[in-house]
């Protein structure tokens, strides 16, 4: 058995995920320090004038990676209700935002499922295509796998962190 | 030859290097697009109030990113001078930074030749360590490769482009 005695392709994708998982990590570990550092005042504050909060940035990472769950196949969101609220059109009128406390739980609550999910998915699964693509899209682009929404969604945290940055008044 | 039938290995390092690169390609697309649209005024006008100007963070940009070659042992920076003016402190007093005009042609000739390096790149090299990591490390720590740098830097590029952003006063 010859695949038996080499592990090559199954240590190499193993690899792969640490590199990309690390990066999630580092993202969040960066995010949870200024978070961990910033008053609600500052949180509650515009990012820049008539930009962001720092609540709503945070709110809208929770919305946006939670909706990681579903699309990697691996549950249901745990928290559907900040979907509406805190994607697509940005401060929709009449649509109320959970207070910052509550947020900061859920965000750590979020992590901590993601976390554990990341860990259990057999490296194979990280390379099947997401719930989003059709069977034969990814047979043509099998780089658009589950493995690639991470890589995706590490960018689009550190977008916000970038903006998150500017409510620290210490810099 | 068993290792010539399967091309296992080979073709998978080559989908991750494609995922890296998208990514970062990406980044570059959506980077080139919000510069192409903003004009002179925005780029020289501060992000938020106190913080770095448009012009200050593609410099920036231009001197992380064109690290990556020698990084990467693919060769010589091509903006040497950049380094010391958007590296590290922020805004140094005496540094002269070079026009906005300036800095669009050396950001294009950079991406052109950092694209042009990654394609040529073999696969293999890819996953060897970084020219700032020691033998001794990287056998410890394998995912400390040559493509992480890439991933790194696409989400560093990721959080500046989440602050460029706040020029654009149609959003």
């Amino acid at each position: 058995m010859e695949a038996k005695t080499s592990t090559m392709p199954t240590s190499e994708k193993e690899l792969f995920i640490k590199m990309v998982v690390s990066n999630w990590e580092l993202q969040n570990a960066r995010v949870n320090k200024l978070i961990a550092k910033l008053s609600d005042d500052q949180m509650n504050a515009p990012t820049a004038p008539g930009r962001n909060t720092g609540t709503w940035i945070l709110g809208h990472l929770i919305a946006v990676n939670d909706g990681m769950i579903t699309l990697l196949g691996l549950g249901e969101r745990l928290f559907p209700e900040l979907e509406a609220a805190f994607t697509g059109e940005l401060n929709k009128p009449g649509v109320v935002t959970p207070p910052l406390a509550d947020l900061k739980k859920q965000w750590d609550t979020l992590n901590a499922k993601l976390t554990a999910y990341f860990s259990a998915l057999p490296a194979e699964e990280w390379f099947t295509g997401h719930t989003s693509i059709s069977p034969e899209d990814f047979a043509k682009e099998p780089h658009r796998n589950k493995l690639n929404i991470l890589i995706n969604r590490t960018n689009h945290q550190s977008y916000h962190l970038g903006q998150l940055i500017y409510l620290d008044k210490k810099q």
